[in-house]
């Protein structure tokens, strides 16, 4: 039978990958003008990584393909790896919130592909 | 001075790109299982290129891109030719919705762009 | 200590990706002009999924991505049920062709991640 | 008739794209390991810039996109930015081969558009 409609597991994922590629997006542009850019040095290159990978993910729902699973298990993957990152900078108002989205978008990932 | 928040025009903007890269995503992959595939070859290709398109854009907002403006302006150019090629096919529901999105979009990023 | 250069090992896999990549976009483009489309909608869908994740893999290689490895196996997997649907579409010149280039650029990711 | 191949003018232009996709990143990562990180700021930024359309760029031309043109215009004006940053930091020698990179796909979507 055609599949018309996506469901809510997915769009719940589909839509947290969203937000991290947005917050993932804002705080390497933020770090990128941060004074102590030499301690961001990991964090504007996981916060690419992460919203490129979350970019791929939401994508691949939408367009339901037959690897949105693998693909939002790597992604999980790297948004666990981008939030850790960010938790150490916990200083900077943005890598806190991208910290906490990016661990929003893990548990919605992993949600979705078990 | 830093840039820390995004403003109200870009942030609308940016939502309305992700919003048209999910619907035509979504109409890519109900085109691919339409019966009348025959009719859908211009339409799949267009849900394609417009999405790719999005996904640039809302990603190019978000992370503050010098060429924001430009995107926008070559996502509006997309959107509208996308949105006319699904308008030819409103009989299909995916189709119609996705026209809207689409010429939506193109008013953002037109307004966005000026 | 800095890393200035690309291994031979990584440099093969990310021209095997980018190969992949545009053999998969070539035949996408010829599947949507063929006359049997009805036939050809798998072999669509998986084009672009893979040209999808090759872009991402070659991207990743060349900016030293801590995830290259991860995103490589996913690579190799989807290029590998790319190349069994195109498989199945030998009498195209394109699905023939672009099911060799899959399966050179599964064996290479795996080669790479290994 | 259907178009099964890409002609020598588009195939030299999808080339210098991807090259410049390859070198941008290179140079991304290279700046990202730079002592004078500081002054790497807005390199960091438009090699990031540059990469990304220059993805789409031959990503768009193997899958004979209509939009081709418009992206290759766009995209040879953010390797013109992209080039004159890099060739602002020439003693780094990742700087200025890129920069060399980015001018010859400048010129390459210049004459492919025209």
């Amino acid at each position: 039978m055609m599949k018309t409609t996506i469901d809510e597991n997915l769009k719940e994922c589909m839509e947290a990958c969203l937000r991290c590629l947005k917050e993932c997006n804002f705080c390497y542009n933020a770090c990128l003008q941060e004074q102590d850019i030499d301690m961001m040095r990991e964090c504007i290159r996981l916060d690419r990584e992460c919203a490129e990978i979350c970019a791929l993910a939401a994508s691949a729902i939408s367009r339901n393909s037959p690897f949105m699973k693998e693909i939002c298990l790597l992604c999980a993957q790297i948004c666990e790896a981008c939030g850790q990152e960010c938790a150490k900078h916990e200083h900077h108002e943005h890598c806190k919130r991208c910290a906490e989205i990016c661990f929003q978008c893990a548990e919605a990932c992993k949600k979705m592909a078990s």
